[in-house]
């Protein structure tokens, strides 16, 4: 004890906080409560009981080191009792070259939430030629509870080899949720989308929209850094374009409350999520049962090792018991 | 598409975004509209067809680069559906010394706005010495549709060779609107105008006002960077009055929406306009019909080739027609 | 004073200052009162007669160097007639070895407060195990006046080796003011705490609170210090919630005027408290009656020398002095 | 004509103006008025007619580089018709050593405003040794219109050789109306003062309160650039008191328009005064008589030769006059 009170005497000096880095999001009781002593409690979402309120976004496909990131992510859900989502399946449309990369539900168990991922204009493609079996099958040999749809016209707009949505992406789905028993999820791309998409989304019967909001992994900036062509550097305002986590939340609530004929379920909340601290205080303000999404942060620890990303989830974890705790939302 | 996803998990990281950056003037709706498939829709400005609703505000004149500048700027004008607006053409008063410098008419041809632009000065000139028919015989050898006078006060009076401005620019303007039969628009050169002002020349039977607000090139700033000397230096708050073509088109909302007495027809809004959204934004917001300009934007790539600059105006109309699909102004 | 003069002119240039750092928490009124010419009134707090609105707020504990510091502060609170509280005392508990380091009793003299200092840990522990005698006898063998106890639930999560809060710290503070007669203050250790807490705590017969508000030093940052493991600087949010002595003081004014059932007597601000100036701020818009507290300002100098605190406290006496002449709180 | 239009070309580019930095305390209305054609419009002030409004406000004295300063200074004043108020006078009170550093009645000429200047402090001795006689004296030597008392408790508070304040200032001030038949003028040093120091001058039948406000040469600033000791930085704080000419202004125009008992005749704005613009802001602002007073800027050209002063006060007064021309405060 003496050499960790001499300690203090000098890291006292180097821990004064400036008070503008204050997060004023929260009331911090220390009075009230003991320290956490028990677990997270599970809960039901996605009609699964899950442990951890972690959406794991994944956003690879198709390669070796995809392969290798799903199934650590995989592994993580069983351990840590979370949902997983697939990065986008369109290659196992057609061809089962890249399963292996993709099948995870043995590692992930039947208990958990795991979900294939479709582009929209995949979607159109298969409705267009009649050909949604083949979506209906992808999903069955991935052995998935249901499917994501992504929509992304600024990502498509601006590849070079970018596919164009010829229909309005809201009849697609509709017209998916027509022809499908499964359940289905619904996300942008990393710019979120405003309070018009949001009100018709929620209408639908949907099990869940994921916000993959403005902040976090930015697609038309993905875009524009591999497209270092000066034309492409013009759209530069498009990936400026988005509305953040918070702002859709807000809007998401006003709509649930103001509205009788939501038959969305549940919200994931993504984009710009950068630790256990911003999912508890979204998850906290939502009216609709929510859990939160990150994509990059534990790909940057699930492409290392499994033990680096278990150590970050354990982090997490206990963040998330220490704020239930201790932090009040304002 | 394996070494895309590839790229994506490296780019991933790279292009997290800050909320900071985010652009709030829109609302960002990917769910509604389908990818846009037509071109932009024709629409009557100036009393003659456009394709594309930007306004070519050009600054040059009198040099060989002023002629290549301008003959790159009226084939892009013939190629996109766009109107233009000639650099100060007082050399042409007394000499056709000049004249195959601005002569583009044939290169813009007979369907597209033209327009001649003369200072204040010069015009209170001509009024004084009852000239004006040199004014009316210099569009005629243009060929232009009609005339653009520009008023620039605290220009002149930086610059050491300076003209003065003996009467009420508005008093000289009426004059001329009585004595000409072709169009007139009116706009300042860099800081844009108040209220006040802009209620006068409202009430003017003017074709169009252009705003060339503070934000884009600024002639007060130019001045001062042409003299060095100390004195002109102490002048450089005056560089910093203006006002912004947002607080311009909100006022001039204001002014048509409570003023029956408003006899101007159209406003090229201009100045600050970095990039097609800027452009959309302020466009879509005005209550007078209108289409944006931009001049240094423009010049820097007329400068470099034909070819640097149909690419510039490429991008620029492909993201009028995305922000069009897919930003809703708020 | 010609040469005091002849300075002034060069002076006078650098001595232009922004207006963007002017403190706008003050009217400045030199024209009503004469400089001051006696010293700070005595006032009674604690119990006892102080001169000097300051709380020495000790945060060394059982090391050699913590002995001299804690002379230093001693020494001072005797000359400046300032109140005192000791550093975590929880080695004395089983041990007199390191009682020499704070037994200051005799040097600060039997007129001025001198408080012992808990962790809520070692409270609990004490009264689960039914030791209360020992910490009464810790308090008799200081001859303190009374005892802080000190709550801090995430600096002890932060800790490798830190302990569990096992119950709620308001119903050990309560079963600890039933079990002893002599004064209690409460503080956290430089967070703050919420207006939920301060309720709760406001409402028993506590001596003081202490605000210990964030903006000074900060415990999580300290132990996210002393871990250079990545693990640990994942709860970085931790340590940037909290809340300012501003805020606080704020809701505690609140709730003093709101409330009928107030019993705790007096409050010390601290956290954040860069000077005098700071102090006189707060102390002012206090409807409790009020000191304010400086931790790691204090300790900076008395580590040094005698002299060094001494000259420091003579400046902020002085400070205080003309602050009370000429400012006037908003 | 030709090279003017190049450089042009080329200056657009270095001369696009970030809209941040956009002035907005004025309507810019270029279309209503000419060019000014004359010069500014003589009025009264101090009693005296002045044809440039503005007011020199010296801080010299004492040295032989003060002598010169002060002459150019004078000089100035005549050529512009301006009115000027020496640094402290003090020296003078007891011997004429340094008379021919402030005589500059001779220059500045018999029909403008000079006005010696003197402390507080010095003024509270005189008052308590009924030697007032001395201060008319002084004004009488220097054939002054006047005298400037300047209060600075906090500069002589943080001088090592300060005096100190004994009185309340304003006792003094009205003990010196009632002793002398000469207009006075009251100013701080450098920080302003609050709004009942302004209420009780503005009661008072001065001639003009001077506001010397912050942002401007800061005389505890300078007091803390002369003492490189430790303990005098600790008085920090202090130099950030105060309130801005703009605050003051306010202030004065509410205290004047909801007060019947006004006989402060005038004010002269200071203190953060960095051009014509500001000058012409504040002025037009006031709701009493006001010119607005530079001390370092001109100081610092005066230190130089009479040539540089008169070139910096000609841009000014032109400055002013396009300023009055197409400025409108908001």
């Amino acid at each position: 004890m003496t050499d960790r009170k001499k300690d203090h005497i000098d890291l006292a000096f180097r821990s004064q906080i400036e008070q503008t880095l204050l997060d004023d999001r929260f009331y911090y009781e220390p009075f009230i409560d003991s320290h956490p002593q028990d677990e997270l409690k599970p809960f039901t979402f996605l009609g699964k009981e899950l442990r951890t309120p972690i959406w794991v976004s994944s956003m690879t496909g198709g390669t070796q080191l995809a392969g290798k990131i799903n199934k650590n992510l995989a592994k993580a859900c069983a351990e840590f009792g979370m949902g997983m989502g697939l990065g986008s399946c369109r290659s196992l449309l057609d061809s089962d070259e890249h399963l292996k990369d993709f099948d995870v539900r043995h590692i992930i168990g039947a208990d958990l939430p795991l979900y294939a991922n479709l582009g929209i204009c995949q979607l159109e493609e298969l409705i267009a030629s009649k050909e949604l079996q083949k979506l209906i099958d992808m999903v069955g040999k991935l052995e998935a509870d249901g499917l994501i749809i992504h929509v992304n016209p600024m990502q498509e707009w601006l590849q070079p080899e970018g596919d164009r949505i010829l229909r309005s992406p809201i009849e697609s789905i509709k017209e998916l949720l027509r022809s499908v028993d499964f359940p289905i999820i619904v996300k942008e791309v990393g710019q979120g989308f405003g309070p018009e998409s949001l009100k018709q989304l929620l209408r639908l019967p949907l099990q869940a929209i994921e916000f993959a909001a403005f902040g976090g992994t930015n697609f038309a900036k993905i875009e524009m850094l591999r497209n270092p062509d000066a034309q492409v550097q013009l759209f530069e305002p498009l990936a400026k374009i988005g509305h953040s986590a918070e702002q859709m939340l807000n809007w998401t609530n006003e709509i649930v409350e103001s509205n009788k004929h939501i038959k969305c379920k549940e919200i994931i909340i993504s984009g710009g999520i950068h630790s256990f601290i911003d999912g508890y205080y979204l998850t906290e303000k939502s009216k609709l049962p929510a859990i939160y999404g990150q994509a990059s942060q534990l790909l940057k620890y699930a492409r290392e090792s499994y033990e680096d990303l278990q150590k970050y989830l354990h982090t997490q974890v206990e963040g998330l018991k220490i704020s239930k705790t201790y932090l009040k939302v304002k």
